[in-house]
């Protein structure tokens, strides 16, 4: 669909810098996309209009939609979901259940965004409890899409396998894969290892035809090598293995900084890599993969970073257009549907013939 | 005890590299010791003089138990069960067992040293489905002792909280903490959060008091950044944790070395920093925290890397004696007691309140 025009709601209030980022990121992903992109900014209108003035868009692709009411970053989502109606988080899910935009982007408050997310376009994956996040790590190979990040705390096998088609879809349409390679995580490749969900999982998926590239369980060292294009874990692991992996990052990075100015020899080395480390630095800089979308949602909801900067917001932009012109709901569906008549099928389920 | 000699059974076949790292590990320590060691290895006599020859060690303290068997690093448990008996493995074990060691050391097969030690020693903890296996991390601040990393795929309240007692008593041991700071890993700091798991040790450990300096709530960024002493985890988390970290530090240290060779220009930058960049490594070097104890059996296992060098495996016999000498055992033994007072007493249980 090459000539159709996709409709992306901002929070433009979102985030840590609110417009002051989401405006300067909507003007270049409008730049960028050649009059295919129509953005609703929803928020404040005379600071929208600040960080617009003088920024040349073609017309008519922006629309203003004043509101005054903003949901706070710290916010528990249940006040968000009391208070927050007519804010610019809402009025933006809002425009998706009504149609007027086909996603909405956010900086904002995540519990928040989930909450009212889930209020106003309902689950379409009836069995999780909350949308599932993914994760677009960055690995020797590319990037591995890893979910779930942190909303479902523990996941059984049904899910953990709606988490795979969605990867799936998420990886195809942002990061590129044809046909997504998938592991599920555990902690050691034989089959008799692990929690009895993640066991049920694999057996489902290696016996079963859900039209999923099933590679097998794969390790924690193996999302830094890249091993599969997505990771497949519960909530609470996958929230974890997420922390962990930044905060080991900043760990060794911090201990490099030390050593590289512990001496003048090393600062004046340091000088002289500085190219090469920033190049470096770049590729792990987490707004080149800023955006991951709510999955589970009968709607588009693409979450970016609170903190991200307007290079990062721009690539949440982009990963909404992405998802949008991919067909990425479409194929989720499509798969979801097979998987419900395979798991229904009268051929017996694999629980029941260890009874 | 400053006079008691300390007798330590080692597998000197374990490991990748066998006699040539034990051996010389063990001349190391006991130079180091003062005439209050004593070492027992257990091995081929033949190969195990050959790397003796031409070391001084005081009289008398090396014996050299000779057999022929060795359970191979790639031997399942099961069958090393079956055909390991009189292998230098289970020797080393039953010197512990019997009494004539305090301690035993082995860098080989995990899963054999951990079914023979629980065959033969029994676990202490006996609603333990296997001994739990601790690492210490390396932090900002220094270590901290992350428990359970691999051994025990999930984990209710109670084996939480023994994890707790016995990670502080591990830390206190050997990595020098007098009142160890202990954090319980979840997905976010309020008490609302996290499997129910770790929300009733959560109400239990900041309710009764079972002698611990208990911290709170801890994520997987709190690792890197050495919030707390100890951090306890159910093994599937932490085994994911621990190995997403260890991935995470290859991926980085990687990227840093292909962006320090992509030009000449850093190149020499690299030369010039080498010596802080090594200064470095050496700090997250596996073999300076090499040697971790199977926790919650009758008797002292210290578990060496199978990769570990002599500097190493020293550091994983330096380990056992700080846990023998540190009265460890005793100090585990009498919390394990007490909270077992603790949760027969009439004081209603947390869990009951609720209902």
């Amino acid at each position: 669909m090459p000539d159709k025009v996709i409709v992306i709601s901002l929070d433009a209030m979102g985030g840590d810098h609110g417009p002051s980022v989401v405006v300067p990121a909507a003007v270049q992903r409008l730049e960028a996309s050649g009059g295919r992109l129509k953005l609703i900014l929803h928020g404040d209108r005379q600071a929208i209009e600040t960080h617009l003035s003088g920024k040349r868009v073609p017309e008519g692709a922006v629309e203003i939609r004043h509101t005054d009411l903003v949901v706070a970053m710290d916010e528990k989502p249940a006040q968000a979901l009391r208070r927050g109606k007519g804010s610019s988080l809402w009025n933006a899910i809002e425009s998706v259940k009504s149609g007027q935009a086909d996603a909405i982007v956010s900086a904002g408050n995540t519990g928040a965004l989930m909450a009212i997310s889930k209020l106003q376009l309902r689950m379409a994956v009836p069995d999780l409890e909350r949308p599932a996040i993914v994760a677009a790590w960055p690995t020797v190979k590319g990037h591995t899409a890893v979910l779930d990040v942190g909303a479902n705390v523990s996941s059984d096998a049904h899910q953990l396998i709606e988490f795979a088609i969605m990867g799936a879809a998420f990886h195809r349409a942002v990061l590129g894969s044809k046909n997504p390679s998938i592991g599920l995580l555990n902690v050691g490749s034989e089959d008799a290892k692990g929690h009895e969900e993640v066991r049920e999982a694999h057996t489902l998926l290696r016996e079963r035809d859900f039209g999923l590239n099933y590679f097998g369980f794969v390790e924690g060292t193996d999302i830094g090598k890249g091993t599969v294009d997505v990771i497949v874990t519960d909530g609470f692991t996958g929230n974890v293995a997420l922390k962990t992996a930044e905060g080991t990052a900043r760990f060794i990075s911090g201990l490099m900084k030390d050593a590289l100015m512990s001496s003048p020899l090393s600062r004046l080395g340091a000088l002289l890599a500085a190219p090469a480390l920033k190049k470096m630095r770049r590729r792990i800089d987490p707004s080149s993969i800023n955006g991951g979308p709510l999955l589970g949602l009968n709607g588009i909801v693409v979450k970016s970073h609170g903190g991200a900067d307007v290079r990062g917001f721009t690539n949440a932009i982009r990963v909404a257009e992405d998802l949008v012109s991919s067909g990425f709901a479409n194929e989720i569906a499509r798969n979801l549907e097979r998987m419900s008549s395979i798991m229904s099928s009268p051929a017996a389920p694999v629980e029941s013939r260890e009874s």
